[in-house]
């Protein structure tokens, strides 16, 4: 008897140790591209995002036995993206992953709870003459901006945030006194190139200006990045976290994921040359990951907001 | 007063609502390249491993104040991925990743929890003159297995799975009858073709040979996938699952990310063609993501250990 | 006055040694991802393709003044490959790009020559109870088979390849007897992993079997990449080229571009440890880059054909 | 009789038909990546290079025989990088790219011809307290420039360039008029968005501030993008080739490849809603292609300086 002639097993009525149950589940469209023109004057503005929905609620049945009367399918997921764009705009991917995620949990009645993604690529104007063009841009090419909205029948959680915000300072950062075993043989250095790609997501509680905000703590941690003389990068993301809190009051957590990205010496001794500081080799891979989590004391807990994917640890 | 102006926040003595206290964290080396060869006799045998590992523990100073005393090295950890190839081999990912988290919590003081994630790359063994040549390999390319170890001092929990195997079928699968609003133009179809690149993780509650229950699990979802004839992504999910649990006792939870990569039929009715699941367009963004997780009844949940980055939602 | 206020120049009429001359021109549709499904019986068969065309012809004014009188659009190009996979099916990347592209030339009048590049990726069955299913197929995953045709009205010029095949032997491989210099810090090994990740393209002169041929090809290359004790990558890519114009007489050109995916000795010795080419890091760059091209002996040479983008060196 | 069995073919002295013949070879080092930090003021400057180079000479025996005594280790040229980077710093991508390609041809003795390719990215510094950060920048992520520099024993040819530069207006592009055939469906339009993401190499014939005339070439081309009302890619691309030979008489040749990157619209009308240009689906495959050369009347030609890789069409 092979796999595929086993009876089916029963989810719903079986109680032996053998039986599969269906814990958890949800679905939807990853990676809309929805790019909105705001035309009303000569001057166009532009927002250009990237929009993954991602449903909860009574959808058992689409797995057990196929029925989809209470699925609402990805591709009208999708059409809202475009709908909501052309009704509302996109004021901002906070504001517009918000609307997004009640819609489905307010409108769509087997809808529980709804996840809302985020991505927003930044243009800039391009200059003619010195000014800026009034219909023309140019990709920014920084971070890459982040929003990602839950929502269920008791309220709206907001996480702002970015990634791909690649820093680095040529001094100003030092490595040693760490923990040694016989397996180590790192040297240690008071003068080191600090880089990373920065991921950071900060949650709000309390209504800010979403774009306002954002830059505040962009700043925040810009300012925090490069003006701390650095023991570890643990040492410079606490002080990015604790910066953020103290600039914007609503923020009440923020998480960080910092890849180490080293650039070691160059090793010129072997051609009688000195290099002090000066010639650096960019490795891809190991890289060290730094990670924080940051809170602000008191605040409520929310971690079911930071759970984007269910199956992919 | 700008943001750099601002005195320290202490972390551990101010009681204000405003205090920012570190919560969480871990740190460690992300993505060591590491390729075993094992040639004891003429004909070799290779691992090829992507070692990612990230400790937890009191490392609370190297945050707040930079004092590393308490932190190895991330490089040391990317000397252990080496030095344990070396000594112990790589017998599987799953071992290989159980030796390396047990080693940082059970050897190095501060640490109390650690987690490794491995890949591997399969490779196939090269055919001259129709037999399998001793040290001559291509890279299989299919899916990418990985196995995911978090070891404290209360135990480890072992997690296999693979990513990436991309799997289609060209009939035998439908997708009808499901809710409709005012946003919903999606038609109905009683012959689609179904494609994924599969992402599926699952935990282990017992000892298990690896590399044999790797094959055994990897079987037992293609089967699914080829033999049900499926009315949604959801429900091939479902039964690829079941059937995984009913093939291993020891597999006690198993998770799925699937992306629904669809292939639309080209539209050639302009020029007077019939279509009938002939020609497809492969598209790449937006798609559907469906997720699920499935549980043997009764066995105890292990949350944490599907928790791999801090910082990352 | 700013650059955006100069009269535009004259193309076709100025003399002066400021004038500017449109030299060269080619567009088309790239990466139309094209999936022919065979189910003229139950046992399906599948072809997977990403198909990219170019068209070169009298289109000077399309750049010079915007008239696109003689501009066939790159939307109508990719709905010729949906088209032509459905009228004629796809009975190998060659043939199919081969249709292309005669297709453009001979029956659209502006254009005087075409190019078509295709890839496939290729599927395997998936075993069910030992047998080979009906409609169910995994992604090979190993090297993308790739096609360039190149049509005018003088002929046809076909070019078959592969990319991203990787390969990989841990013994058999040495590298000394090199030229130093004052900057020369290598050592030599006579004992070393040679890894490379292959792209090859071959061209014929007369007919075929694509999809046999192409099982030669590529078989005599892995032979011969196992087989031959290698003194350097460059002496692996001649016998490789060799074998190949041995093995097929219709392949009068071969050319090769293979990276040296260097596998570093992972140095244990801090450790106390041996390590007699057991424990490697798999390095991602820098990467030597090897390239080669041999030709038979007498054949007339096709410089042209291999001109994929004019823009991009 | 397999392959391997074979006798080897005799390069140098066999004649018939079937001969094969080592035609053209060239081999370097690929992707180094050499950061150089200038720090002789406490306000550092920083170059970030990814640097490949390539040579060719006498090294047929390498290929033919394995003997390596005329090759000089590709891991030697990856020295020089940095060699040179410390002894002569980065005054521009095309300085250094000169600095290494003479070195090659003019001081190691099999070395007839050199080619360097070196990719930039560019930093922008962080500003404090609004002020520029005398050592911590954040990567600019806009265009990566580009310099490929040829050299042999009759000179250097230098070409500069840049990719990855996104472009996007809003409007001021149309699209009609165009060639129709039996399968043509595109409708034409007289406002759409126009985006690319470019790719442009133009060749210098006389001696430029490399870093200076970079900022006007690229100036020149946001210009006409942005101003040129378009009819076209192609006539965008024939407008910002003219202008940069306008701009600087140095520049003799400039070859362009330009992906028109389709922004569709949204189609709302099934729910009621216009849709003037307001919300765009962003797609990623196919997309156009459009690829130019516009040369300097009179100036002399220089193919072989165009030619990156022998093995890759």
């Amino acid at each position: 008897m092979t796999l595929t002639d086993l009876p089916p097993m029963e989810a719903t009525t079986m109680t032996s140790p053998r039986t599969a149950r269906l814990h958890a589940h949800q679905y939807g469209k990853a990676e809309t591209r929805v790019v909105r023109v705001q035309r009303d004057t000569d001057r166009h503005e532009i927002r250009d995002l990237n929009v993954t929905t991602a449903l909860r609620g009574d959808f058992d049945d689409a797995y057990l036995t196929g029925d989809q009367s209470s699925v609402l399918p990805t591709d009208t997921q999708k059409n809202m993206s475009f709908v909501y764009a052309k009704q509302h705009g996109v004021a901002s991917p906070e504001a517009f992953a918000t609307l997004l995620a009640r819609h489905f949990v307010d409108d769509v009645a087997p809808v529980t709870g709804a996840r809302v993604d985020v991505e927003e690529f930044a243009w800039v104007r391009v200059l003619v003459d010195g000014s800026e063009h009034d219909h023309t841009w140019v990709r920014s090419g920084q971070e890459v901006r982040t929003a990602s909205v839950t929502a269920d029948e008791s309220g709206t959680t907001v996480i702002a945030g970015l990634k791909d915000l690649t820093l680095l300072k040529s001094t100003g950062s030092e490595f040693h006194g760490f923990l040694t075993d016989e397996f180590t043989t790192l040297g240690e250095t008071d003068d080191r190139v600090l880089a990373t790609s920065l991921a950071a997501q900060w949650r709000y509680d309390g209504a800010v200006d979403f774009d306002a905000t954002y830059a505040v703590v962009r700043q925040a941690m810009l300012e925090q990045f490069a003006t701390l003389h650095s023991l570890a990068l643990q040492q410079t993301l606490w002080h990015m976290g604790r910066a953020v809190l103290e600039a914007v009051p609503e923020v009440v957590e923020i998480r960080f994921a910092a890849p180490n990205k080293h650039h070691f010496l160059a090793d010129l001794t072997p051609f009688g040359l000195e290099n002090p500081g000066e010639v650096f080799f960019a490795a891809d891979r190991p890289y060290g990951l730094i990670e924080a989590v940051i809170v602000r004391e008191g605040a409520a807990s929310a971690d079911a907001a930071w759970t984007r994917s269910l199956g992919n640890p």
